[in-house]
């Protein structure tokens, strides 16, 4: 009665969670790299500790994998262009020429307009069937003052707005 | 230069991702249970695999740890209610006295109204700090015709409309 669901049901269904986008960007001795997710959640503040879901055949996964090291940078409203692009199959150069940078502890790059940034250090890891999941301690952060939000939800861009002051 | 977040900045900084509410139940030999939680994400869709992170000191666990199945029930708009029932201290039977519910294939509850629903098992995990992250392959899932969702965003509920089709 209960068949398990086809990979495009499950799909479907996935679509109907709604998650902020972030773009993940990483440098050391693997290269520049970076990637939008929304795979992304927090797992603990004790310690400070999120999780990536990352495709294991990415083109960006040996950069990943090499500089164990990386920074979530959570996009707000008005940067879909910048979603697009680092889900893109845009060379690198170009994708990071397209905004500005800061470093804060790994040396990953740091979006400048990130609505949050997430500067961590991969402490360990899982494989679940294609994707590996990066356990990633939280070493430093960077708030904007926004907190104009971008969901990304049933296959399009929302933007959530905040309460008044 | 960079001392690791404390743990209040941290949760501030995480306050500005935006993520679906979700219900997440179970029954079997440890009892019917079931809480509000929104660290849930897609892993991989090979095999379709959710995962779900679950404080091990929260009075749910046990139940949870027995069982080892569960269902992720997403709310839709208009279903903040049940959502601050289920993250309140109320009695279970209060809970689950609040909805109607159905079962697929492991018998957790299944929120009859939800967005969407993935029955589940729990086919591994992996304890992080005070967290387990519970690795879910997909056995059924349900959706509703609906598409209005349901956003936490800034400590604070959002509700996203579907495109009209």
């Amino acid at each position: 009665m209960h068949a398990a669901p086809a990979k495009q049901d499950y799909r479907d269904a996935m679509a109907r969670l709604g998650a902020s986008v972030h773009i993940v960007t990483t440098d050391g001795p693997g290269g520049q790299a970076g990637f939008t997710a929304s795979a992304v959640c927090s797992v603990t503040d004790d310690p400070p500790t999120l999780l990536v879901c990352l495709n294991r055949s990415a083109s960006v996964y040996p950069a990943f994998d090499a500089n164990g090291v990386l920074c979530v940078n959570t996009l707000g409203a008005g940067q879909q262009d910048l979603s697009a692009l680092f889900g893109s199959k845009t060379p690198m150069a170009e994708r990071f020429g397209a905004a500005s940078w800061g470093r804060l502890a790994t040396g990953s790059p740091l979006l400048a307009s990130a609505l949050v940034s997430f500067d961590c250090r991969v402490a360990s890891r899982m494989s679940v069937g294609t994707h590996d999941v990066l356990f990633c301690e939280v070493l430093a952060l960077q708030r904007q003052p926004s907190v104009q939000g971008l969901i990304y939800f049933d296959r399009r861009y929302h933007e959530v707005l905040a309460a008044p002051a």
